[in-house]
This record gives structure tokens, C-alpha cells and sequence, in this order.
């Protein structure tokens, strides 16, 4: 089944069942949060932070909650360890950081032993309403800061497994350059052009790669035929890679502030998923984020 | 006076009276933005280009044209010359470029002996309105690949003078990166803090620098404060500046496709006014551009 809208994940994840989520540091604003959430039915929470300011902020946001569901942890890393450790005790689903750094908690995450780590890259996506009838995957706008070609093929493969779970099998991947042309004095134009040659030969499998592409030829129709461009991909594609992280996150920003999109952040390459929010999300962005995510443990259950 | 909407922009160029623009190579595509030019009052035209093509395309588009003012002239990089060539007589106040490669054109402007040459570079500007109410300026997304310190310097330069125009005096410039901290592996964000100090001891003058800023820290004074970003800049960016052609040409398309943005779009670093549109702009962006150019040629005079 093809998910053609971030409200349609939020609508399906509600359906398929509330998930159990262990949160990392919990404070203030994650309790508003989790009071959305489970108003939404979307899932049970697992509170570990400062007890205290948890349950005082429990009280301010009026969030009825369990006290045995509170637990007392201040130290971040430590914190951390234990939501981690709560899923692969099958005591919850989902670990989620809450008020840490994110370092702290990739750390818990990777952790050799008592982790969630494989042997694939971290790589993160975010999706979001495209401009025709279907969403969008754009990568990686959190994690590989200037993704090198043997990285950029992972956060392919990591995203073409995700698009999966949204029922986009065989998904279309455009490579983001800043023309359609392969140009010398643009390294990552180079790069395009190897991994649209790799996914020829097979060495890049499920999905259709083309690039480079000025984002406007692809994802819209009428650009690329402007430029003549022959491409399955051009006009069309399902997810967008960027070169850098300056690139997805600047676009990805844009989405929010310009075209006032909502949009949901998802991270790869973990033995199960993982809820990690930034700071500055909205409260609808960090709700869409657990939606999808809570879909993505459902669907890959 | 503050100029505050890409909308205003073109009512003032209106008032400011007709210019004079010479287009290189007048296709079909043009006699369409000229016929539009004409009935908003914004300019009258020379066509340089093969004659009877312009006859045929100004009939088929049923629009009253001296024929005294079309040049018969098919060869791409000689109707470039002659365009820059009446400006210099004074014949025309503005050159355009048509259906040519932007190359020949660039070549016909930066002539030595017959050209607009400055000492300056050739930089572009991407204008649109912003989220709140004000212009914003976004450089450089046509010309300049990868600037290193020293061309940024003149991409700002560049911008600063061209904000001007439209009422913005010591502009607030963001320097646009995924995160606000420095960091060395991400060689642009070490850039952006040299810019920084450099505005700071007068190096890059009548504006004021900071960055590195992600997108978000720039433009939403709430992102910013969340972030606890202490800076005059921060959350009131009026000049972006991007570190590469693949974030800002990312990015302005992003504004065109999802967040259906008007655009201008201006080249600075010539010793008059140039046009320079992009074949995949729609009719709307052109039309601004041009009203921007005329706009520009009016209060530099």
C-alpha cells in the first residue's frame, strides 16, 4: 500500500496500535509531547530523567501518568543506556532522546554490547509532502556531514529500505547537484555520475539512481523537459540525496519556514528504529516523527 | 525607502518610467515576456535575432512592433556584442540575454575593449520575499561554484550594494551552514567565522556579518532564541549567503516548487545593469527580473 501523505502515516500508525516509548532525559517539553501523544492513542511512554521535575511537569502540563513509569536517572549517558537497554530487554519499543546530546545518545545506540548497532551506517531522512500526490524522502540532513561515495551509497540503500516500508518499492533516487551536467569543477557532479553507473551495474539494487539533478528537474516534469532531459528519475523522483549537509539541511529548513511543510524525521541503520527529535522541531514535527517511526516498528515487525 | 515585496518592486518600476532593453537572440519564449514587458509599461525592446523568426513570433503573438527596431543578427556571440554595444552608445540602457548559451553572453559583457567590465566579480542575487515583511537576498546562485574566502568577500560586497537600492543600508548578512558552531570538518563553517571576524575589524564593510547560521537560525528569531544564538543577525538575516552553487540553487528552487515563491533574480559586478534569466524561470520570475534590473538601472543612475 502506497503512503501518500504525512498525515496518512499519522493516521495509520494510530490504527495499527500504540507503541511502548522509553524516553531518554525526559523534560518539560517532552512532557507536552507525550501528552499529545497519548491523547492521539499513539503510544505509552517510559519517563527516565530528574523524577522529581518530571512529575512536577507531569502536574503543570495535567498529563495523568503512572508513577512506576517514572524513572529516576539524571545522568544523560546513563539515561540513555537504559532506554536502550528497555528495548533490547523487550520491555519497550522505541528508545527516544528527549533533553540530551545527541552524541550522548548515538553512543547508548551504538554501544557493542548492550546497543542496537549492525553493521550499517547511521543515516537519517526526512520526509515530507511532495508537490504532486505522494511524499518525498530527502537524505541525509542530520548525520554524514559530507557523505563520501562509499557513504553516499549507504544512505541510498538505507533509504531505499525505508521508502519500502511507505510501499515506494523500486522508488526513483535523484542525485541533488546544482546542474544537470557532470562538471569537473563540481566534485559531487562526479560523484552522481559514478553511483547513477553503479546502479546500473547492479552494485546499487532496488531502486532507479540518477543524477545529478537540479532539484527543480527533479521534481518537476515540466523543468526537465525544458532541459531535455531523458531520465526516468527527472521530474519524478521519490527521494532526493544531497551532497552535503549544508545542502539538506538548509533545504530542509526551507520546507518548514518558507513553505511552511510539516515533515517527519526518521533514522537508519539500527536493529530497530529509534525516535531522535532536534530542539527546534515544532510540536506537530516531533509528533509526525514518532507517528512514522511507530509505523516503521509496526511495518517492519 | 524600504522596499518590502517583490510585488513593490514592480509597481515602482512601473512609476519610474519605461527603460530600454536590447535582448541577444529574441526567441519565442522572449516575445512572450516582451508582448507582457510592453503592456505593463516596464520597457520598450530591441530584438536582435533572426528577423523573420521575430516577425513571424511577434505576429503569431499579436503584438505592434517597429520593425525598425529588429536586428537581423543569428550568430549567438555577435547579438551578444551588439546588445552590449548599443548600451555603450547609449542606444539602449539594457542587455539581455535570450535564447543563448549564458557564456557567450558573459563573454560579450566581460569584453575588455567593448565590454561592462568592472574590476568587481560577477555575482548573482536571488530576491524574494521573506517570511516576515521585508525582501529577502540570497547569493550566489547562477555564477560562482564553490567561493573560497576571497570571492565570498565580493559575493557580499556585491549584495550589500545591491541591497541598498532597495532601502536596506548596513544590511544583517547570514552566512548560511548546517550548524551555527564551527567546526573543522566542515571546512565552510571555518569560512564563515573568518568572514565573521573580518566584518568585525572592517575588512567587509556597511554590513554587518555573522555565521556560521543554519537556515532556520538566520531567518526565525524563535529557532535562534532556542538555540540561545547571541547575535544582531540571528533570526533577522537580510543577505543569505551560501557556501556553495548546489545549496543556493537547491534552496531557490525549493522556494519556487514547494513554497511557490516569486523570485527575482540580479547579476552585480558589471559597470551598468545587466538581464540574465534562466530558460526554466517561468514568465512571472522573468517579468521580475526584468522589473528588478529596470529598477536597479533608475536609482543607480
Amino acid at each position: 500500500m502506497l503512503i501518500k501523505s504525512i498525515g496518512e502515516i499519522l493516521q495509520k500508525s494510530i490504527e495499527l496500535g500504540k507503541v511502548k516509548i522509553a524516553i531518554a532525559k525526559a523534560d518539560d517539553e517532552e512532557i507536552k509531547l507525550v501528552k499529545l501523544a497519548m491523547e492521539k492513542n499513539l503510544a505509552d511512554f517510559i519517563l527516565i530523567g530528574d523524577k522529581k521535575k518530571i512529575k512536577k511537569s507531569l502536574e503543570e502540563n495535567n498529563v495523568e501518568f503512572d508513577e512506576n513509569n517514572i524513572i529516576d536517572e539524571c545522568d544523560s549517558a546513563k539515561a540513555g543506556s537504559l532506554a536502550v537497554e528497555l528495548v533490547n530487554k523487550k520491555q519497550v519499543d522505541i528508545p527516544m532522546k528527549g533533553l540530551m546530546h545527541t552524541s550522548d545518545f548515538v553512543r547508548a545506540v551504538l554501544n557493542k554490547e548492550n546497543g542496537l548497532r549492525t553493521n550499517k551506517r547511521l543515516s537519517q531522512i526526512t520526509i515530507f509532502d511532495g508537490i504532486s500526490d505522494s511524499i518525498q524522502f530527502l537524505t541525509d540532513c542530520a548525520i554524514n556531514i559530507k557523505p563520501d561515495l562509499k557513504c553516499k551509497v549507504e544512505i541510498i540503500n538505507n533509504c531505499v529500505e525505508a521508502a519500502r516500508y511507505f510501499g515506494y518499492s523500486n522508488p526513483k533516487v535523484a542525485l541533488i547537484g546544482a546542474v544537470e551536467t557532470v562538471n569537473e569543477s563540481m566534485p559531487d557532479s562526479i560523484e552522481s555520475a559514478v553511483l547513477t553507473q553503479m546502479n546500473r551495474r547492479g552494485q546499487i539494487k532496488d531502486c532507479v539512481v540518477d543524477g545529478p539533478l537540479s532539484l527543480d528537474n527533479a521534481i518537476s516534469e515540466e523543468s526537465a523537459r525544458i532541459k531535455g532531459i531523458e531520465s526516468s528519475v527527472a521530474g519524478r523522483a521519490d527521494i532526493l540525496v544531497a551532497s552535503d549537509l549544508v545542502v539538506s539541511n538548509t533545504f530542509s529548513k526551507a520546507l518548514h519556514y518558507y513553505a511552511n511543510k510539516e515533515t517527519a524525521s526518521i533514522i537508519m541503520g539500527t536493529k530497530s528504529p529509534i525516535i531522535m527529535t532536534s530542539r527546534t522541531d515544532d510540536m506537530k514535527n516531533k509528533l509526525n516523527t514518532i507517528a512514522t517511526i511507530a509505523y516503521i516498528y509496526h511495518m517492519s515487525k
